[in-house]
């Protein structure tokens, strides 16, 4: 249902764009902004309209930055030669909260998927196995996604390294930590059980 | 886990104080933007920047308008009659949609709410007795949303009309159309129960 406000409803449609927001959301957001002061509309306008200028894309692992090449590919305390492959910025955001890992990453920057047109030479590959032939570069993990397409992008990748001199591994898939069998999926529990660990 | 853009995070930030957005999905809606067409978040930023400039509300009735009086308060189609109180715009929208109601409206922008230091002086309930001691209005239907805020709100509104010549009434709370009994809370269906109809 439309408003009386067409500049409301320009806003609400413009919202509604995004992923995993409805309609009602959508219009729940807009009338959250303006309620708000006008100053945080403001605040927010601003952000959006320099987005695209100041964020850039580092040339070597694709992270978002504002400086190129990023902190991570240029940090002498992160281990140049161990590349974790994702397939977007935050799902390497989403890696290095756990604090654990101390290597640099590789953003490919989406996943094979001919249903959607999205084909190898769309993605950043070449550039990955550049850095790779460059040398230093010791094994590479691919943590795509656990989909059909995620997987289609690891097992693409495994094929294109066969000839170079670097050891390919690809993220542990089993039950999440915490989880619970009776809610697993018959996928997830066959993907746990065939990859079992000695105990 | 912040990224290692300073403007990203900022935009993370302030979309994260939007009403159920969490982190998580503020930055998947912040890099939804970023990797859509630049096009995209000029026109969000161009739609925000002039928003409090843009939108009124009705002085009458207090609908999101960019003409004052709004478009349902100057019609001669409408039954000016009957009013509609409702909590917010968004309220008076979606009993707009069911294309069924032919009076008119009155936001009140809140409901009592004494935890939130919301005090009936705070809505537009002064508003609200003068449109009826205007004359002209028959009957008034409160239709806030049915919780202890929503609630109070009416009991108030009709405590201050009691002595005005208008009919009051509430909107009905029951079993929502297309549910099922199991599922139903014990309060709704206690509602539900003392508010029955005759067959």
């Amino acid at each position: 249902m439309d408003s009386f406000s067409p500049s409301f409803n320009r806003l609400v449609g413009l919202i509604t764009r995004m992923p995993g927001i409805g309609a009602r959301t959508a219009e729940r957001l807009a009338w959250f902004v303006l309620k708000s002061p006008p100053q945080y509309a403001r605040q927010l306008a601003a952000e959006l309209e320099g987005l695209h200028e100041k964020i850039i894309f580092c040339s070597r692992c694709g992270l978002m930055t504002e400086q190129d090449p990023c902190v991570i590919c240029t940090s002498a305390r992160r281990d140049q030669g161990l590349i974790c492959v994702v397939e977007n910025p935050g799902d390497a955001l989403r890696i290095e909260s756990t604090k654990e890992f101390r290597g640099v990453y590789h953003v490919l920057m989406g996943a094979i998927s001919p249903l959607n047109r999205i084909h190898p030479e769309d993605l950043r590959i070449t550039e990955l196995l550049d850095r790779i032939r460059e040398g230093g570069v010791r094994e590479i993990i691919l943590a795509t996604n656990p989909t059909v397409e995620g997987d289609t992008t690891a097992y693409y990748i495994a094929e294109q390294c066969k000839d170079l001199t670097v050891q390919v591994s690809r993220i542990a898939r089993g039950l999440p930590i915490g989880s619970d069998l009776e809610y697993a999926d018959s996928l997830t529990l066959t993907r746990a059980l065939s990859g079992r660990e000695k105990f």
